[in-house]
């Protein structure tokens, strides 16, 4: 703990490695809390299963 | 913000446009909180990953 | 099963009363799942918890 | 309601099974909530999704 | 990794850390991961937070 | 959309702010999304909440 989770688009692994480092050692940064105590969960979403204001993602790029 | 997320069973593209724009709609309506500042994620998941009552629910529908 | 979450600002009673109704009608009405399988939950979060574009929340409403 | 949810690594239909059955007979018998309210949630991540003190699980595994 | 996380009413402290012990004693004998890599979060939630089939909670215990 | 969330302990007002921005900036420079469509929701834990390899936070510090 903690536990920090990211919901959000398909993405590339470097960019899910990148994600990982850098909210790991922001994170630390700023609650003093060692980086070895953090978990961090990349979540990707279809963007039909996401919906903005009311209308799903994947209409929206269409 | 808000952020809505249904946790359910595997859906069709319809079927999620609608959660999403029917979620946003009530929700925006009873918070006063504008359609905009409004997500939503569906989450599908495959039945072996759900219990309901300590049984898998694969079992259940079996 | 299904859970339906919403992450938003405080609330009264009522107010989740209604969402807690709606959400479920609506969602059984598209999934044709009977509305005694769902499950609500309402979290409502301080606004110097919650960030949108960057800003704490409680800052923006200041 | 109570809804259980394990976030961890790909699982067998087996483990699955066994894990929904123990969290909810255990979780049951401490809360003294029957096991019929309660849903369990399985969700399996790939290990290039997750971190685990700043780095990509999937990288430690090589 | 993994997390295991209960959402449930209100609970005393002895109640928590026995679900704490036993979702990590039976999930690491079931997954064969060390209980060392176990995180559990037991989220509390009044009961007019919480719906169930449509109803508010603290309606139906009234 | 993307909603980063943080599950921790109990922090200040400013550590808030600081991992509102943070998380924000660099999760936005590593996916190319617009700042503007993040959100941030920061979760606070009591540490009798919190397990850590089947121990009770609570336990551990004292």
């Amino acid at each position: 703990m903690p536990i920090i989770t990211m919901e959000g688009p398909e993405l590339t692994k470097e960019q899910k490695a990148k994600l990982i480092a850098e909210f790991t050692n922001k994170a630390s940064e700023i609650t003093e809390i060692p980086e070895r105590a953090f978990s961090v969960l990349i979540k990707e979403n279809p963007a039909e299963n996401v919906g903005v204001a009311g209308k799903q993602l994947s209409e929206m790029k269409e």
